[in-house]
């Protein structure tokens, strides 16, 4: 699907994708979005803007990391955007690629995205946005992709508190396996911010002209966004590992008190046992055997060896 | 709450909200200070000193991170305040909100500060800080927030102290549970000393004008502390990670302990009880069964073999 | 094998090794290909293209890290190639020596390249490579090299989800084994990309003259796919830290497994035993014994406490 | 205590306090050395050398981090200096401060510091250290505060020694303990000499203008001195941890051992005693108890078992 | 010892020390080496060469680290040297002190050393070494350090190799201590080439003028050569953390398979024990005893209980 917008003189202007190449040329503002596209809507890229190969390459095969890339009279940005809000199963993510000049940003992507429907239709409606200039655009549509990613960050955090909360409980159903998942997912959005962070960099060096000074101050408004995300995620790492020790303390604290059980049982029955044993024998000669209270004496003296091994670890403090 | 103070040829006036603007005019040294600013209030930011909106969200947005922002005609800091000194729950901090100008200063903060009450009493009292300028005014601020971070981690060291000797003492009342609350807000607190340490190395650089070379001074004792904080904080949470290492460590050597009493105990009852089972068996033909004092040999035979055990554990150290 | 190609004016011709010098004063551009070259072939290196001895000694000398030198008129690179796909075992890779100069390209391999073979192929029959210059065939030659470690990596990121889903599955066989193994291989790869990424590194710096601007694109595509080789490996890695974890942890759980199991038999059928064992001693006087229904009662009693302990550990879930 | 030393002319004086004002304006060189001083003794410092507030709060505020700052006509620095050589105890050091400008050094330090009193000796006997500049003076009180570290890294590579000694002796006594203590005073140790290879660093730069480049090497030397440290601390932190984990893997050994013990007198006990227990059941019909040798084969049967165990045991390599 | 070669106009000759100094002033190419030195020989460097006290100082106080110092009209030059090849104690190494000018090289080292002799001796019979000046002097003796460490590195791979093989067969022989000590050494050695690396990248910045741009090649080749150990050292080392973490897991899975096999023995006997226990009570009413075939049917039933337990066992895989 294409949709392309022109501005020229305060009026926004649906237009249609064959005279694009006349617009470029008569230097209009222009906005083309391809969503999805198919074989002869990336042509446009080739023909119309005359794109460099590589990129439209790029374009099309997909799992690309963030980076922007300067081709003299246009730049080529991939962003990473975060797709699907499910933290259980391996996290997802989509790209987005921008060209951008002075007078036009072309956008592809190929799956739906929320952030692009938005902007273009506040793009549509008011002159806000083309009225900035094209950097502006291109400040929405980052600032549309950066803002996407806290909410997942956020819950990261709660499923740390989550986890957290289970190993307290003593709460067992495969805490390190949500551990190991988490920490997967979380790699990997480290590693995209990173790349990104990166692109942001770029843009307010000094001498990157695309961006009038005027608008510089919202791009230092992502990047601001941006380093918080990083705040976050290395945070949230740190306490992952965290928790992970925790676990792992947990683990062996309950290994602890498994074997004082054994221990408690083992060393209080073994020797009552003996006892019973020795005057289980059959030897003839066992002079207590025939006594009155033998049995009684026997029982008796068995409850005190009992009884004072309690205490003992009473104050060993195994008890 | 709003208040002004203006400051003119060494005369200090508190003024109203509504001769702002005037006094800006007038190249007065001005310092206004919002403490939980309400709607009318805020708009002074906007349209008395016409800052950037993205500033003005910033501070309407609080869980900012500590940054310093160049507008041309001013500076926007956001500066990180710790806030309730109770290390067992999760540490708090808010924000203060500053706009420095040559002339003016601007705080802005969502509670009661005790630091800017102290300086504006000062400020209010003696011409001793506006007289050296606005950025003197400034360093009492920031060394305010600076200062009051100290106790938080002199605590936290006397709070490792007492992990550790807990572990020593063998209290086992929830140790690693201390350990990782602690590594957490001292995470936390990583992040905003470094974030503070950025700006102070923004003031330092020799290009920035808006502070005057006497007193550049202050700020690097600023600088200094910050550096100080560092690295206690870097300190203890090497200590920490060593506490933790030590915890485990006591828990493997209770583990020992415990896996040597049941050793022992089974090592020494289990021949004993096996010889009392033989002489327990029913066989008609046991002729050591008849002897005269066949049931004190094997005591005495019962007796002699836990003693060589006995000595055998003492030799190999387990006793 | 030697193999060379000249071009001039449009015209692909494959030459003979004894002319080389003579195409090499007339400017023509020119590649010469050596496969496992024998003593004749190294001595067209020092002779005709007067390399420096110290790189046709590196040439003979294989397990070189990859490398770039300046030797002023013409660059001396070294790359390693991965070779065999088998990552159970160690890991092995050679090394193509390439000698770049603004007119020919010297390739100096040990055993054959299927990626040499389709280039030089492909620059045979069609003109497409020399024409746009010989940085683009030295592109094309490294872009093969850098695009042959992809499959390995994705192997790498198949071994580690087999590896963790044999954890889970309580697989056993030499599970840390295979993780060590694929460490190793790992570390191994990461340096050779680190030493490759220092080559673009080079290349892409502005005053690098070797490389048309035209042409400087293709080599930033090479150092895109080395950053995204990184970013994989570096992923990897630390998610095969992980799966070490998770191996680890699973084997302290199943630990626990095992000293639950020891702990609940014994704790339930130690004391029925003592009960046993002093019903078994030989007193003469032991009231119980001559009861009607004493055995029957003991039974009855002992099923008790059994049912009692494993009601306990149900409580205490060890059940 | 106050001491003056001023110098002129290859003349060396001891001078009384109160005509140091008058000795800085003619230009001698002069060391002003103040051991604990008292509040009148400070005064000199703000009075007659005039130097910033900061900078005397400085010293009267112990517990500084080492430091050099820049005060126009005058550089402060503070350095840690060891103190006590006891490493069993919690790591204690002290500051000396130093003012320095081209014609004066003052020293301000709280407690006795035999390397100030040597020098001073020196100082006050020949003409040697003044002679060749006041930076010389400077250099030979940094070369005594630094190389009074070594004895301690020094100490500090025989305590490693010992403990690793200590582990495979299995001398338990609180290894781990040791270890700690030791770690806790190396991070210390290695904060100063970062600290203090800061302050080298400042001292090394070609636009430091208080050295004199025939006096450059000195302190070339005692940067040498401190990378010296540096590599000693560094390497004996890494063993520290070498030996953590060389006790941890000492403790899980052992515990085998035990495990192992344990497991193989259960494993040889529990049959033959379950044998011992079948015979000693009483029931009427058990055909083998009538048997003339039943006993002996039940014996010799029993033998054979424990033998048959034994040897399995050794095949296992647990005995 | 001491021995000079003089090299002037193609001409090698072996001077007297006495005549050095002429021989220095004549610019004549000079190489003296002294293996060690006595007193009187030591003293050449202070009268002839004039060298600075700091530098003969550090000749005579061995342990240095390597290191590469600028005194204006020479460099004086440290560099370790490895010595003793057995890896099982701890790791030897000497030092080598090198002055270096446009004319000379002088060489100071404490014992003798195989790679000084063969570069005299080569020195001594051809020109060649001279011819191409003091630098490639210099650049000989520094390449046959370096290549000195490559037997020692290759020595440590097999030792890792031996190591981890000794794991997979359970050869239990201090293994950990192998360890221990071979990371003891490869830290050592890591500091080494680390300082070593540290001086080619003096000789290598553009504005080292000692060396002539036609040598400088060679120099590049030892800092490939540094670069080569330095992947080697650092990849060793992770592998070496590797077998660790494998030792460790190979303990623990011990401990596993010990745990298995006494919870396996306590759980199927002591059920059995308990029958034999119940029918070895000495009630006087009990039904069974006195059955025909109560024992057979009472053994029966215990076969059958092991059996159905071994058969859970082997569900469970723990058989």
């Amino acid at each position: 699907m294409i949709r392309c917008l022109s501005y020229s003189q305060g009026e926004i202007v649906d237009i249609e994708p064959n005279i694009i190449s006349e617009k470029i040329n008569n230097k209009n503002l222009l906005w083309v979005d391809l969503e999805n596209p198919n074989d002869f809507e990336i042509k446009i890229l080739s023909e119309s803007f005359r794109f460099h190969p590589l990129t439209i390459e790029d374009c099309l095969h997909r799992k690309q990391r963030s980076k922007i890339e300067d081709y003299q009279n246009y730049y080529f940005i991939v962003m990473n955007v975060f797709k699907g809000r499910k933290l259980e199963k391996e996290f997802i993510n989509s790209e987005i690629f921008i060209f951008v000049s002075k007078t036009y940003v072309v956008t592809v992507h190929w799956s739906k995205m929320e952030l692009i429907d938005v902007i273009y239709k506040k793009a549509t409606v008011t002159t806000n946005i083309f009225e900035r200039g094209i950097d502006f655009l291109l400040y929405s549509i980052m600032d549309g992709v950066i803002d996407d990613y806290f909410p997942v960050v956020d819950e990261i955090g709660e499923k740390i508190d989550e986890i957290e909360e289970g190993i307290f409980k003593k709460d067992d159903n495969v805490v390190y396996n949500k551990i190991f998942t988490l920490k997967k997912n979380m790699l990997k959005l480290r590693k995209i911010i990173t790349a990104q962070r990166e692109i942001l960099n770029t843009f307010l060096r000094h001498d990157f002209t695309l961006i009038k000074e005027e608008n510089r101050l919202y791009f230092m408004d992502i990047y601001d966004h941006i380093m918080r995300l990083f705040d976050l995620i290395d945070t949230y790492y740190d306490l992952l590992t965290g928790t992970l020790d925790l676990y792992m303390s947990s683990i062996s604290n309950r290994m602890n008190e498994i074997m004082k059980t054994l221990t408690i049982i083992t060393t209080i029955m073994m020797p009552l046992t003996l006892i019973t044993g020795i005057y289980g024998m059959n030897f003839k000669n066992m002079p207590e055997l025939n006594t009155e209270y033998g049995y009684f004496v026997t029982l008796a003296f068995m409850g005190l060896i009992a009884l004072w091994e309690i205490l003992y670890f009473k104050k060993k403090k195994w008890l």
